[in-house]
């Protein structure tokens, strides 16, 4: 339980709406700013006004995946009014409060820094990513089979790096019927592939190997997919680009040659932000306990 | 290889273009009625214009998948000119001609009947069935998750029916983490769902086991899915009907309910029509050959 914690939410979009339930279940003292549109939800949580005071009384401060802008400008679906963190907002939290977020820009990294504020972001965290690449690569899924006339099935689908949202992409291609090959750097994941059943070849072989592929997933977020490698590739083929903008894919020349490439937006809040919501409130309520833990432990 | 044989498409859509290059592949003689707006395919291939003379030299008459109507209308997308099959044109088809289609409504199947002319519907077919599963398959999978907030993965998905489709459904959720179970009428294909890792139950207690579900998909075309059956499902699940128009669920009281509940229309012509073309093409191909092989060693 977090009885007593207090706890501001901050703007953000449906998943936000999950976490605030799960921290409200959890007996923390909530307030939430940027929510004043939500009518229908989260009715016995007080709708809050950015403040000094507020700030000052907050031991978790909340907020959205994408954080705050290099203005400190935060994102919200569910308010018209701006929200903005400004230096003198953060001058005022509590020394132990800790800010979350899903990934920082610098503004608000060095905003944090400066002030020897703890900032977590979620998305770095392996755990995290492993779960939220669960509805990455079915948002991919979903794309692939809106954007070819032929299945997923006994298509040859590659998929290129074996991180943590490579493994899930082509373990569930694979789920689907798919013929898959992963391209790897390391020994380890060669290996590995071999072992899942996917066929693994180097990523120095890939313009030999992407003669006739149907649908290439890449994760890597570096030019891979380069003009070169789009020379080889047939041009009924699909690329969805799944790494971080903007993305590891020529998408100029893709054009050109006629090869259509979708750089894939942040998939988990947009095809299942319930299930993107409750990883991060999972995540969150687990870290804070750890945290109230070792502070107790301390005393 | 079909040389020879002279094969008259009329009508379709995107999955006959595949038909016809497969034909046109094998050597067959083809003639095509109502592509006169396909420009930039299937440019080899001679448009003509329905006629009595035509259907005189014609050995095989494809349909497309739906056939014609009880009027003996034919959809096509490739024209804008109205095509009808009219009791003259039967009339004239020479004694040994075939006639395929995917599905025959009664004005088709009467007017072959009478005059004695072998009439194919190849979605009835088993083995056509279960190639064209797999299109449906991802087409569900692709509804479901744009329809729904969570993920699949992890999900409580019921299936209906173990038939052709309720096989391949169950098979492709289990692929993606799906907890799935199968609701059967038999014994065998309970002990065969059971086999296959999913959780089986008898139909007859569906409204015991839906009181946890988050994903319903139907197969079966009676109507199953009632009020009183409706009435258990959480309100927030989805459901999505595969079984032939009208489906087997209460949509009116579905709605009343606030559940969602979706009837799939044909899925393999809308999100893969290649690969639905294929199934057919190769289907025809391998009926086509055999009937040639057995006429052939009768003489």
């Amino acid at each position: 339980m977090l009885t007593g914690v207090r706890v501001l939410f901050i703007g953000g979009d449906a998943r936000q709406i999950e976490v605030i339930r799960k921290f409200s279940e959890k007996d923390a003292l909530v307030s939430i700013v940027g929510f004043d549109g939500l009518t229908d939800q989260l009715e016995d949580i007080a709708r809050e006004r950015l403040s000094i005071e507020l700030l000052e009384q907050t031991d978790v401060l909340v907020l959205p995946v994408m954080g705050c802008d290099n203005e400190g400008k935060i994102m919200t679906l569910f308010s018209s009014e701006p929200l903005q963190l400004l230096e003198e907002h953060f001058a005022v939290l509590p020394h132990e409060c800790t800010v979350y977020t899903g990934i920082a820009k610098p503004y608000l990294s060095n905003m944090c820094f400066e002030r020897k504020i703890h900032l977590v972001e979620l998305l770095e965290r392996d755990d995290v990513a492993i779960y939220n690449s669960i509805p990455t690569a079915e948002g991919a899924i979903m794309m692939a089979i809106q954007h070819t006339d032929f299945t997923i099935h006994g298509s040859n689908c590659m998929v290129l790096g074996m991180g943590r949202t490579g493994f899930t992409m082509a373990k569930s291609l694979q789920g689907l019927g798919a013929k898959v090959s992963m391209g790897v750097r390391s020994e380890v994941h060669f290996a590995r592939a071999s072992e899942m059943g996917w066929e693994p070849f180097l990523i120095r072989d890939l313009g030999r190997k992407i003669v006739d592929v149907n649908l290439l997933f890449n994760t890597i977020p570096t030019m891979i997919v380069t003009a070169q490698i789009l020379s080889q590739m047939p041009t009924n083929a699909v690329i969805i680009d799944l790494a971080s903008a903007p993305g590891g894919c020529d998408f100029r020349f893709a054009e050109k040659r006629g090869i259509k490439a979708l750089l894939a937006p942040g998939l988990p809040g947009i095809v299942a932000p319930k299930t993107a919501g409750i990883i991060i409130a999972n995540a969150l309520v687990q870290l804070i306990s750890d945290e109230i833990k070792i502070r107790g432990d301390e005393k």
